[in-house]
């Protein structure tokens, strides 16, 4: 078991956070598959301008105060929710996260900040240990965001984005009834809804702070899937794939940990409250940033 | 020039919509490439049950009530909007429709207008006139929906949907000073609206009914793109291809025509004003209904 | 006992419904309490041109589709949401409806259904009977909307609007799988959900026409009710007196009823669900438009 | 001129914040005019436990970031905006400030901010400067929230609150190209929309620390309305007087000033527009919180 040292890493903060990089490869120039005279932009809709597009090309920076849990599920349960090409960690089964994170976005070096109804967006997903081969890795079976762009930029990395409304406690610079310490004593809930149902809600109550973020000490694999409309080819996806999430420029704040709780909701259209919890663990509430803009393919004639 | 049949046609209502279909071929078994224990689903999220994903395998059923706008921009930003492989169709140089559509759907036999929250979505969409090789057909540059199971059924096809708040006068079954009469004299409206901001509205006055609905005597051609996150890769894009809709069973309900109003508004990462509107010609209102269950691929190695 | 007929009805449709009125008092001209020089408008925020505020003057015109469900609590928890002044009707107590609808409305003779982002919205309320003195009447303990001109004129005239999020199976001029039929066998719902959590859900399965609107069938009473915020004051409202609704012009549509079925689910500022569900009775679906331009206080300086 | 001293402070921050307090009155026990049996409740729905209202009883708790720009418009303009009671100040004549804040809010000891999706709003207010007889005060022409219980409250103290959707640029505690230094040379935006038409934004740069609050400097006045609905008194309210804000216990964190840009769009129903935006001053952004629990009644039968 190499704990993800043979993917590699392309930076390793003071904080411990691990980010994932691809194995030192210069970017191959490809010759483009686009055509001639073709319209402009990395994402649907291409457009004369190219300004159109739902997300712009990468790389894309990201921003984020987040509340997490680690949680137990039953080993069935994290088993059931593995791609087939990830096994489970034995070491770890069932073991897993929830993350609450309130995120900025903005691509490359515009300050999409200035406008933002468009670059704000909350985000709510489960990460469940797992294993590719030999490294230990982090599954994300489920995650909802508020936001379209954010949609579309998971679904090119495999993350499986549905929209959800996800909201979390938030800290201020001054005291105040209205809000929790950011401290010993704190207290910090993250809620997720979606079709006007709750289903899943978290608190963590802050005791000491901690070096690491704990729910980034493995990197991300996901299923980028994109599938076939023709008839009789609907098991046949145009695009199935495992993929590692690659991490550039990691920071981490100052990371606060202590009690936690956890529930998740059974709603028509969601497993996520297959996912029973059977106990949780560590709270913690932090802020990172991060940028991505490369992707590691692991399975498929693009693996790499 | 063939207007179409050489691609087929299944279903031509009494009415005169012309739903496109597949040229008769049985849909082909095909052996799945899904590996041994893969998660179920048609769409992202794949999971244990299949239930969790954001669309389900087709029939997808759908019907709505439309209120559309016949429209001329100028011939260049006609052809400004249009993909490799599609042409401007000299006659028409620079027409197209402005759609705003309340829908309802259902996936196969399932009752899911029971659950309406999720089964309820409204979309605004823009055709204009192309021609593919020898055939009319028409382009959709640019659409918004309100729901994201929409937004990916809309992405399978080569829709290219954002997120936006569209809303449309609504007719009722009682007189009232709150609602326009469904029929002569009556004026309705359509607004579209992104990230806070109006993009779009327009305005019919019905005067008389009309067999056909205007905005389908065309078969719709999108863009499938879904690209690569790859550094290097970002303009080879995994999926590029241009595809032509099959609407089954298409139903048109009393049709409604007479005078029309329309407007686009510029905004931030939007080009649908670029389009600019240099004259308005009939105005539509009506109901329609069809399902979707396959697609024909233009262009790419799946074309045929 | 006399079932309203001392209050007076300004319209008694050929549907049965009871719209009630004042007694045929011709609206008195009262001298304006506004200061000279005031700004302009009925509510807030009143302003230099009187059009910025959040409800113009009455008439308020309205008509929407409907799905309601008659129920029955218990005769403990029925009386324990009454207001003082009311009490229960032995001979039917713990009866009341649950009312889904989606409404557009106008101001006078505006035609604000032509901005329909401003003019539409959804509603879920509930019915309780009960008597006012020796009248029958239905009293309002809760209700629901998304739009905030709505939830203003609500509080106008007492009903205790909060903001909500109702959806309701609609029905379409064509047949698809997607909608249910408008006839016998047509199951249609409606769903409630506030600050994302599923607060009401219901069903009716038509069966047959009915002449009459079941919930409309008793004068509804609410409670103009506005505190003070003055320290000391917080128990003695500046407003606080029973009124009854008014409706003009009332016409119903064809109405549908059949069997039905109704849930209620607990959540924190909420105490829908203290009205258990016992059974339900008749669910029906209709469509009707009204006109809003006066109210009767039955308590209170202002009574008469 | 007496800048505020006649009305007195229960506050004056080392940040200059002046928090307007009433005059040392305690607060009479008042006779409650609440029937005997009545529901339970400060505000709409009364309830049999009192917990269903859309807003509990004072004290209710704040905290907020703000971003604020000082402006000016047309003497004219600012005349126009003002109710009866209040005149010009002559000495600022057309001087204001428009405020984004994101808020959390608690009633009393309660950890509402556990719930966030009821906890959390964002607001934008409009603020004129004016005199109330010889006092410097601060006249509030226009504000919106996103949250209805938020819109309660303003509406009890006489804030003439309507719901949009407010956003600001959000600071974090790591470096990020997706955010600005909370600091000099970072740039903040704030944006106003409703019924999806965008209707405001502004921005500012900052440059240094400043010691006070530049829109807190004057209490703020408002005007508690409350119409009839009655026939025949649209124009004689149950409820209209000028009050005077009272904030407790404020608390200012670090507040950075600079540059500033604003801009106000015109829209159906709205005459925000109208207040033109001459040149702008001073920007700010700060965080601050505080608590009310009191209203000074400036005119009317309450008044005292």
């Amino acid at each position: 078991m190499t704990d993800g040292s043979n993917i590699g890493r392309r930076s390793l903060i003071a904080g411990g956070v691990a980010a994932v990089a691809g194995t030192g490869l210069a970017a191959q120039a490809s010759a483009s598959t686009l055509p001639p005279n073709e319209l402009k932009g990395y994402s649907l809709p291409l457009s004369a301008k190219g300004e159109a597009n739902i997300v712009g090309a990468p790389p894309w920076n990201y921003v984020g105060d987040l509340v997490g849990v680690e949680f137990w599920t039953t080993p069935e349960a994290a088993q059931a929710a593995l791609p087939a090409g990830l096994t489970p960690d034995p070491t770890t089964s069932g073991h897993g996260y929830a993350l609450f994170i309130d995120w900025q976005f903005t691509t490359g070096d515009r300050q999409d900040y200035l406008d933002p109804v468009r670059s704000q967006y909350s985000e709510f997903l489960v990460l469940l240990d797992a294993r590719f081969q030999t490294t230990n890795v982090a599954w994300c079976p489920f995650i909802w965001v508020d936001n379209d762009a954010s949609l579309a930029r998971g679904w090119f990395q495999g993350f499986p984005k549905k929209i959800g409304q996800v909201h979390q406690t938030r800290a201020y610079a001054v005291g105040s009834k209205a809000a929790p310490v950011l401290g010993a004593g704190g207290t910090f809930a993250g809620t997720l809804s979606a079709a006007g149902r709750r289903l899943a809600e978290g608190q963590v109550t802050l005791a000491n702070t901690i070096p690491n973020l704990p729910a980034l000490s493995r990197p991300i694999v996901n299923l980028r899937h994109f599938p076939r409309l023709k008839a009789g080819q609907y098991d046949n996806p145009a695009v199935h794939e495992l993929t590692l999430s690659i991490l550039d420029g990691v920071q981490l704040g100052t990371t606060w940990a202590g009690t936690s709780k956890l529930q998740f909701f059974p709603a028509p259209g969601e497993e996520l409250a297959d996912l029973r919890i059977m106990r949780t663990g560590q709270g913690f509430r932090s802020t990172l940033s991060y940028s991505v803009s490369d992707l590691r393919i692991l399975t498929g004639p693009d693996a790499g």
